[in-house]
């Protein structure tokens, strides 16, 4: 299939890599061109806009920091919607507003283009390995076509109907459940330590027993041995998609009392300088906040 | 071994009945002394009084409803703490505050008895199959000495050290994360159910990716079919182990903001008339107050 | 002095009124029409846009519902900006964001006008007697110039400094405290109702002893009637007001969690189906989650 | 009238000193003796037990630090009330759990004494200036005998029913509104600082229009100053106060959330080292976490 990809950062790039790798036809396009060559250099092509990147291809993947990244890749200057084709696929797979999911199933349905949603779940290791998990949402006939690509990335599909917007709930869900348990194993470990408890016994306790979720086993891993490293997403990131969860629930009237903990965690480890760290380290603010 | 069982409830009445299966001679007391009859109906012997039913053992198991029940049958009339033999052993299972294990440790110790505490994860269900996870802490002989004991009981017993309260702590950070899972999942579901997702969908998007703890299995469910029954175990004890796990943080200087949450999300159902539901039916408030 | 007024509200149309009675010239403009109409049968002028507003005036005063109707009045079509003279002043009294502060300061700038914020405090009764709290900050000249103005409005002004976003902030934080002190009577005087205290008496108890403000005065009142009429300031314009303080403590990374408790208590009021009701009526939730 | 006053501590002493100054004849008790001797230096009575200091009296007082200091000179040995007479009344003034107002209530009536529950706010300097204010619950006859004694003591006294618990309640609830005093100026200041407000011209800001209560003036002052000097109440006194709060919450299923943010904003001063500090030092937990 021919392929444009939006966005080569440490996400992007691997799975990229792994549509070329499945004999797709990838034209890479980043904001900063070096990305876009190296993919060339491994048997892709390199365009200089979006828009160029996206005209001649059946299915655009994007794959961008924030909103406002795939705003200016979308609608900016050589921006991909008015370039892509008709009856062309937009996958969006990062994490992005349910407001801006809800704009762009209307900018592409006023240009007869079709699209979908489907972020995924994974660190950059999961996509080098094909082994993101991707909950997809959007019109049937567009997703059936995409299952090859969805396939060549990540080890399982989660289709959840079709509106779009679903998916991205899904994933910021999601990623609030990552924290919340970032958040629970901070405050039971620290619980123990400070009656005696050994944090490493204490989270081989646990994760053997009844909460050995794959979540719970490499985060909780990384508390117990109060160790952050490597960064492999950064905090800002992390606060940004408890902001986008917790935007989402306002305009549906939902209270979250655990995400608005967790937001005023993260606010506490960015006062305390920790904006360059793995948003892991905010269960550092949870022992500090009790005297270790 | 000779074997005291003091507390025939739910939890307690399987569990002496395994201890039974497995050739141990053990004598039961129960406040109602029904359940001391049915006991003695299948091999035991029931004792009248506490004291009965320990002053010839060299092990005493407790399994009580809460610190006051505990403190009953150990310190009050006929109460066994007097009664047991010199070098014998009380092992207590139930979950109790970290205060009540000290003053134990202490009192044992002054009567030249050994305190053990292991208290157990498992519903009624798992304490009848024998797949209960029992944490165990205290001196080393004993506990060794009580192994059998636990195998018995149990499919796996985690040592966490020689300090009795330890095993304590363990367990209620333990009940803890169990309410951390119940809130989490009711706030994500709650999130999706408003955005249009179907929430058996979502629960197993969920569940086999990233989250599938046995806990999320067992209560995430229960929440995405909106069903709490059958009752395990009612709202009003599971509050008591969020007020133990607070107490024993607040002795120990430990801001738990999750602990806070979930409490008052259990004082809001006991407002709204839930006390004999089952506890994870408090995941019902975020529905309500959510507007579902 | 000649003033051009955007925003003819419940609040701004008391405000020209005042303006008038005190000898300026001033020129009305609403986005319906009729709202202008009356200002001009009181002795002003009617202008069709926001541009024929303020071409002519020395100061132009906004008193607008939200940041995007500000922006609409001043960068939309036919857009005051661009209208208004070099050297004329802009003062902003509404409560709007941090970062729509910052842009007004910096696009007057760029326009050689000058930009103050002035937001007020007072319900439409005060407003209507010139008896508002305003809290004012900008570049020293045109704040001295504005000062009859004010005079005309309020009862007092507090003069914050030279940048603008400083009296934005001050305001936020002030509606923050109004919210915090309905929450916090709303959470006392359940606790007395619970506990057979009469919640009249506990009131006056608590206002005429140490907790005596004129909000707690007005608040405290309606909650012990259990009363919250008339509709002063709709619960959305409430929340909306929490959002913008919350947004502003995420720009400088400060952890509220007094305001993240309002925003879930205000959403529990949405969903519950009260948002044309005064947002003094979350006091309601609480209530009702103790049983009441 | 002869009284009987037990607990002389920061505000026991200038209270008794007050009655003594009033001509009412006054017998001291005190855990450590030197107290009780300057008493009777200045014209009162020592006594060397409580049952000796209430013996003889028809009024006694009990102004003691917590539950465990009034349990122990109540029911303890020598203790006051099986030393009472017939038809004496207790005043008990110290802030004290629901639970022991009520187990009071029960022991008097049987031993065919009164019960009053008559707690105070102000600090020792308003104790010494008979400032204090005083809230009283309990049966008619026993109030109106004692009310010579509140006007020795207080600038003022409210009645709140027949139910000596009611009174405890209403004190309960007021020391909350005063750590929610501290906590929202805490936050409110805290944004201002970083939005580059002057934290002295922002507390006169609120304080000189909407928010001018005593209590905001006396600790937003200090939050102001960042000063919480001199210490006039314990930050552990404080937390006591706040957890019996929660307890009457609990009791009556009331979610406070304010209450436990509270609560864990003074645990984390705790584990910061300010268990010597006045109780509105928690303030600066709310600075300190957003990076100041």
């Amino acid at each position: 299939m021919k392929i444009g990809f939006l966005g080569l950062g440490n996400m992007g790039t691997p799975m990229a890599r792994n549509l070329l790798k499945a004999g797709h036809d990838v034209t890479g396009y980043n904001r900063t061109r070096r990305r876009a060559e190296e993919l060339k250099a491994q048997g892709g092509k390199a365009a200089a806009t979006p828009a160029d990147a996206v005209s001649n291809v059946e299915v655009v993947i994007t794959m961008l920091a924030d909103d406002a990244a795939l705003e200016e890749v979308m609608f900016g200057n050589n921006g991909a919607l008015p370039a892509m084709k008709t009856g062309s696929i937009h996958v969006s797979m990062s994490t992005i507003s349910v407001s801006l999911v809800e704009r762009l199933t209307e900018e592409h349905g006023k240009h007869r283009q079709h699209f979908i949603s489907a972020p995924v779940f994974g660190r950059p290791e999961a996509a080098e390995q094909a082994k993101l998990f991707i909950v997809s949402a959007g019109p049937a006939e567009p997703i059936k076509k995409c299952n090859p690509i969805f396939s060549a990335l990540g080890q399982r599909t989660f289709d959840v109907g079709e509106k779009p917007s679903a998916a991205n709930v899904a994933k910021l869900g999601g990623n609030f459940l990552i924290a919340v348990t970032i958040e629970s194993f901070a405050e039971a470990l620290t619980l123990g330590r400070k009656h005696g408890l050994d944090p490493q016994i204490y989270f081989e306790f646990l994760t053997e027993t009844l909460f050995g979720s794959p979540v719970a086993k490499t985060y909780g891993s990384r508390i117990a041995r109060d160790n952050f490293e490597p960064v492999g997403f950064r905090l800002p990131l992390g606060l940004k998609d408890v902001r986008l969860a917790l935007a989402a629930a306002e305009s549906a009237a939902v209270p979250m009392p655990f995400a608005t903990v967790i937001r005023d965690q993260m606010l506490e480890a960015l006062a305390r300088g920790m904006e360059n760290a793995d948003w892991s380290a905010f269960a550092r603010v949870v022992a500090e906040n009790a005297g270790l």
